[in-house]
């Protein structure tokens, strides 16, 4: 698998732990980076996310950068994180 | 004012108006930077209080960085973030 491609989980209202397992699932098949998005209520979710698999990895996961913004949908505006980590060692 | 000062502005439960209008205070008193903070559910209303000063000042801010991480809180821990914003210009 090309260490380049982006993969992206969009958090939702489902259980944290199954975006949780995602990433995991994501990273054992090699990937080096994962964006966690989150839009709207869910940027509190998105943030969440990130500590609760922070806590679980501890050094095994490095926070690479954390992007902020809106975006149109429809008529209004949305704001959204893009939290992007990165996997250490192997 | 020194412009090494670090100001905070911390979102809570009041309208964001009224921290827009703080954050409109600190920047012509002279200072460089201001530190969006929002804790909890208040991450979101951070996000959105970021992109209304954007959409009102434009390239008269800059976003220098976005910090998130979770602090303890009595007995349990709750995520934050911390938008750190720079005035452009004059």
């Amino acid at each position: 698998m090309s260490e380049t491609r982006m993969y992206r989980i969009s958090v939702g209202r489902r259980a944290l732990s199954e975006y949780l397992a995602s990433i995991a699932i994501i990273f054992n098949q090699g990937a080096k980076t994962v964006v966690i998005r989150g839009n709207g209520e869910n940027i509190y979710r998105a943030v969440n996310l990130y500590n609760i698999l922070k806590s679980r990895l501890g050094d095994g996961i490095r926070l690479l950068n954390v992007r902020i913004g809106s975006e149109r949908r429809g008529f209004r505006y949305v704001p959204y994180i893009e939290i992007e980590v990165e996997r250490v060692g192997s």
